[in-house]
């Protein structure tokens, strides 16, 4: 059986929000299985030496624009958030530490928790916002908050970042599938031209 | 009648190479325009912040696979020139050059530029071979070396920088329609789009 297709994004990233609205049905469509690893963008432009995109002169109002227009073509309810980036330690944790347990139910966490802050502007970066979000899809909140505290969940998306970047992955969202790497919403096309071909 | 598409690039820019073999057909099917204006990008660097793709840790080995790949999907001969990235000085002096009394020859200038340098690694930042490829499309060789000693000619890729970064060009393809601004080869498929229905 093919390995799963590993998609790789960081809470605060608009692209990667329109990547998690479609990555699932793109690898069904295939019959293929994911895995979702988010990360955390900030350690990866220590080495790339990228940065947020609004604080990037005239790139930054590009990308408001770019965004926005995206997520209209897309259909996929797009509000953008009035306090952005945020640092996304709080949402990875509660991913992995839930990820560990219930592949399943993280995917739908991770999907709440994009909603959460790209549609209704919520501040994930909160754990008692991702704790709250965690709750509305069936994860006790006590729960969620405690293990929030706990040294290996901190230390999680850290060490899952560093092995990100050792994938090459130097983005969000970025596509690793059958080895073959894509980086951007905007190479979709490409993912399923490459799941349909096998690539060219 | 509408205003001209605007299609801005690099010469040194592989993904704006990509977007030359494709604007033209793309504004025909639409009956539109078109407009092209070579920039320098190290220019609009030094306002972005912005570097060369293969100065950037990662970025730069991504980009070399992604540009390969992306030539392969549009069937468009590229082999990465082996010097990378150039100045582009000769070549947009020589556009403009013909550009002003000669539009149709200026883009047929262009494509043999491009062609050259992305195709078959002949590095147009010397002005002989800017002046041999203008001969191949037809222009009087003399006559080129001598514009492109010109003070007018040769201020005049700095001066349409300027004119394109006050539009918010910032980086290599960019289209302008309709106002509307467009970055990337990756969103030519946007820029359809937006033809097609007159934006969303």
């Amino acid at each position: 059986m093919a390995a799963p297709i590993e998609f790789y994004f960081d809470f605060s990233s608009p692209y990667g929000y329109l990547g998690s609205t479609r990555i699932e049905a793109l690898a069904a469509k295939f019959g293929r299985e994911t895995t979702w690893r988010p990360i955390l963008l900030g350690l990866v432009f220590q080495v790339t030496g990228g940065r947020p995109l609004p604080e990037l002169p005239l790139k930054g109002e590009y990308a408001r624009r770019d965004m926005a227009r995206f997520a209209r073509l897309w259909n996929v309810p797009f509000r953008e958030p009035s306090k952005f980036p945020i640092p996304t330690q709080a949402p990875a944790r509660a991913y992995y530490w839930i990820a560990d347990r219930d592949p399943a139910l993280a995917k739908r966490l991770a999907q709440a928790l994009y909603r959460a802050y790209m549609a209704e502007d919520r501040d994930i970066s909160s754990p008692d916002i991702t704790a709250e979000v965690a709750a509305e899809v069936g994860v006790d909140r006590g729960a969620v908050r405690a293990a929030l505290a706990d040294p290996a969940v901190k230390a999680r998306p850290r060490a899952e970042t560093g092995l990100a970047l050792e994938k090459g992955v130097i983005g969000s969202p970025f596509v690793i599938l059958d080895g073959e790497p894509f980086w951007g919403a905007d190479r979709f096309d490409q993912v399923e031209r490459w799941l349909a071909t096998g690539g060219w």
